[in-house]
């Protein structure tokens, strides 16, 4: 397989299962964490390794190291594998989907961009998400009428915070997720809940038209519910640990065990709250946006360019959805190709950054 | 279709999905509610009417009228309808369960107690259970390795009682049941949790060998939740109305809206606890008793046998417990064949009457 983005916690559960499994890695990608890649490359032996930055090559214990998009897109290209894993962050990695893509391969999926930006434009059956909210969606799915398809939020960082002191909210502030540690701009995007509202884009965009809905469930263990229409409503409860996705994107007929239960008597009591407009102003247009799934590239960009602007410290945590908010109003725009996506994109990112 | 026990609330809701789906009633059958009977034969017009008392017969609008087992019998032998709902009480269910079987019907059953007594002797693949925890068993599984399934328990009318005060325990405080109201013996079987014994026998008969376990979910609202074996829970939320089981016995296939979904946000917490022995002394033979499931019959008849005293005021409550656990104690005996269970069944309930 190739593994986009292997030093993070998706890479790294993603090779713990190929261990698991005894997988051939043939390609492995990450950005600057040299030393964690270093280890992997002796353990796992790939025939390519990409990373971010030129001037890292020299630090990389590997005699086909190369560096840049460009390198990532000819690894894909070039690789036998049929399975191409992609936990990059943000939507640089748009370009390594659609090449997986045209390229034949299955795509194991973490990066959200890829569908919130371009959703439209790409064929979501090479699609495989590994994310426990769309798996969980996936899992629950019968050959039954649905009504609508639910994921669970935590609340992220602020869920609760006095609202009143969430204009004060400092980047430290945002990373104090509730139950677990993930990369710095998804934290954020969980402390907004733009990363619910993705969720939802991308489950628009995996599972097709119909009602899709958020809640909030404190603990993280159930990570989606579907009503189906005779008014039964199932939910999939499991530790967020991404090896449960990663294993069935391997092999939908997994027969492993892979994860330990929720004991339900040890976990008590479960709690559920509304998503708040309040506490999370984005959510205001969630369901404009569900209804115009193609505006999704404008959400990005904004939302890409005021997590930029607040980490410089430029902007405050509240503006963050400003600018989302504000970007939705001004850029009615949807794009009809893959190269609009683009275009539109790199339009919003420079007149935002301004 | 024939309707065993018709005028109990299984037996309501029934005839509320047979006048949803406009389906033939052929028979009714039900034990003293006369009037609430001639209300559904003006409704209902059905061909045969079996009532339990003779003294009766004269009360009952209509010209086709008989009473007794023998009469039971007969009437689902003569019938010409595929489905039989048993929503009989107690262990006289049996002889209509197995009449049933015998004349090639598919059965929809409430009546626990011919699983539990009979269960070995009884073809599965005819019953379609009508209760929420099969039925929510049977609506999670899917072609996936299960690891252990699991239903849920109200905790019954004692569950937040001093378990001091348990000896003192009336019939009328049996009675109270924290989340409904349903008929006499199921709501003290649910106070002593025999009745989720009973379920679980009655789910390792119509799901196999296994792990089988139940919890306590204080807000009866998940049903039952299956652990697969790749480290997945899932779970069936509903309405805990019985339309639901009863349209699926009727069409395998449904596509109506039959309940309204549960809101998780008006529910906003959910509670799980353990089934305490202390409270619940049955509990402790609940892993050799499925183990052991021949047993049941055992089991059935010192429970019956125990509450006909309880409610003569013969006996405390918690000798309930006491009857049933040294029943299991003194009779270590299995049925070979029906003829056994019946026999079985009336030496118990001769000995212990005593």
């Amino acid at each position: 397989m190739v593994v986009l983005g292997c030093t993070g916690s998706i890479g790294v559960n993603t090779l713990a299962i190929a261990k698991k499994f005894a997988l051939d890695v043939e390609v492995l990608v990450c950005g600057k964490n040299i030393k964690l890649l270093n280890e992997q490359l002796k353990e796992f032996n790939p025939k390519v390794v990409v990373i971010s930055d030129a001037d890292d090559i020299p630090s990389v214990n590997h005699s086909n190291v190369f560096a840049g998009e460009e390198n990532i897109l000819k690894a894909i290209e070039d690789s036998k594998s049929e399975l191409v894993v992609n936990a990059l962050v943000g939507f640089m990695g748009l370009r390594p989907t659609l090449k997986a893509i045209q390229s034949d391969k299955k795509i194991a999926l973490a990066n959200k961009e890829s569908l919130v930006a371009c959703g439209n434009f790409i064929d979501s059956s090479k699609i495989q998400p590994i994310d426990s909210e769309h798996f969980g969606l996936w899992y629950l799915l019968q050959d039954r009428p649905v009504k609508k398809m639910i994921i669970t939020a935590s609340g992220g960082a602020f869920r609760d915070w006095d609202i009143e002191k969430l204009h004060g909210a400092t980047l430290a502030d945002t990373q104090k997720h509730p139950n677990w540690s993930m990369g710095q701009k998804i934290t954020i995007d969980s402390a907004t809940m733009v990363n619910k509202m993705f969720e939802l884009l991308e489950a628009r965009w995996l599972f097709g038209e119909g009602k899709y809905d958020a809640i909030i469930e404190t603990k993280s263990l159930i990570h989606a519910l579907i009503d189906f229409k005779d008014g039964s409503t199932t939910a999939h409860f499991a530790h967020a640990n991404m090896q449960l996705p990663i294993s069935y994107a391997i092999d939908a007929k997994m027969d492993a065990s892979i994860l330990k239960h929720i004991d339900l008597l040890e976990v008590a009591s479960l709690e559920f709250r509304k998503i708040e407009q309040e506490r999370y102003p984005v959510w205001q247009i969630k369901n404009e946006l569900l209804n115009n799934p193609n505006r999704g590239v404008v959400i990005n960009a904004a939302n890409e360019v005021a997590i930029e602007k607040f980490i410089n410290k430029e902007i405050g945590f509240m503006d963050i959805h400003k600018t989302i908010l504000d970007a939705y109003e001004a850029y009615d725009i949807e794009p009809k190709n893959v190269d609009d996506v683009f275009a539109i994109d790199a339009k919003i990112r420079k007149e935002l950054r301004r």
